[in-house]
């Protein structure tokens, strides 16, 4: 089957696709431009590279949320156009899933940080068994970074590999809060990558976990800044 | 540090630049083109896409071989041209040493192997510490399957993880001979990545492991075809 991954949750823009065990193209930029004039571009070049024909794509997978309120609604909308008009399903991956994906096969416990702003981050708990199959300690929240260092000291993990944008910003509160030993993933899978959506993507597929391109919407995790202003606003007034 | 990452040593093209911990863009395909219609217009597009300047990238990373002899001269060919143009060194990374770096952190041994034809592969052992760092147990060879497999089981590895063009080829023998456990790198970590090139070829410029554009050859660690046959028939001649 043919898996077409879409990955626009953070500064990373990334599109894949991954038929069966191979992946036949995946294009990945981690640039300050705005997803908007890079997803469907890179689409457009990775499917005449690759001379894909959409129709022959048997599923969308989108990193869903969380992540950037904007980067998540141009992917979201892009998954859903493409869906609605090749009549194909979407599976919504959850971003932070797909970011553990990278280190598929590691023995570390996984944690993915990404910053979410005022404190917070965008985490979860992974662990790959010895057979390589993908589990899921923590879903995927968004919590104060205190909140999940805690979480972590509590299972006295043997090690823990960090990854994600939230490294940089939360590299001082690791090395003084976490007790396990620590390493940080490096720059070829420390960031989102689309094959990771469309592999992990491929399983959740296999698991019947797809939607229709009409159902389909972001997972946002927490208001968005105008929601909670406005209902700061209103508990104000 | 920038790094641009390049490798056409198998099916795959890919290009990637890397800068610190960064993965600024990477662009990858799997599909049965040559690489002499891929891999340069995948860079032209990749270095419009993150607005490069060629003249800041430090050091050129390729996948220098084994692999397709072909493949392997178009991307040495384009990292001397460019390294010749810009003055800038040649990092020669060792084809199967990048792949099996795809599966940083990863607690299984590491097996890549890549299919030689007429029975042989181009393979080598590979592990990761506790820390992450790289550990070679076999540097890369060119051998018969049976005798990596010997090479695997004498070491009763906890479990070993295959990866590589190889794997489709040798299922049946893999299944056969080798007594440790065993699985199979996933499709967004089971080929080439000039990601891998790149963040490795960082660590090995590091240690000083670099050469002049104009020094750097691509290493085929067996006699071309051509050369193979001009050699027998000399022989009976």
């Amino acid at each position: 089957m043919k898996i077409l991954g879409i990955d626009g949750s953070g500064l990373v823009a990334s599109v894949a696709v991954v038929e069966d065990d191979n992946l036949v193209g995946e294009y990945t930029t981690g640039y300050k431009k705005t997803h908007s004039q890079t997803l469907l571009p890179m689409l457009d070049e990775l499917k005449k590279m690759i001379e894909l024909d959409l129709n022959t794509v048997d599923a969308i997978a989108v990193a869903a949320g969380p992540g950037s309120f904007t980067g998540l609604r141009i992917a979201s909308a892009t998954a859903k156009g493409l869906g609605l008009s090749l009549g194909c399903p979407i599976v919504s991956v959850p971003t932070v899933d797909a970011l553990a994906f990278n280190l598929w096969g590691s023995d570390a416990m996984i944690c993915p940080i990404m910053d979410a702003r005022r404190g917070q981050v965008y985490t979860g708990l992974y662990r790959f068994d010895i057979d390589g199959n993908f589990k899921i300690e923590r879903p995927q929240c968004a919590v104060d970074f205190h909140e999940i260092a805690e979480d972590i000291n509590s299972r006295n993990p043997d090690t823990v590999t960090f990854l994600g944008d939230g490294v940089l910003v939360f590299k001082e509160l690791i090395a003084e809060l976490i007790k396990a030993p620590y390493k940080f993933a490096p720059a070829h899978l420390n960031r989102q990558h689309a094959a990771s959506v469309a592999t992990l993507g491929m399983l959740y597929y296999k698991n019947g976990e797809c939607e229709t391109a009409a159902e389909h919407r972001p997972e946002y995790l927490r208001l968005s800044q105008a929601e909670r202003e406005r209902l700061e606003k209103e508990g104000k007034a």
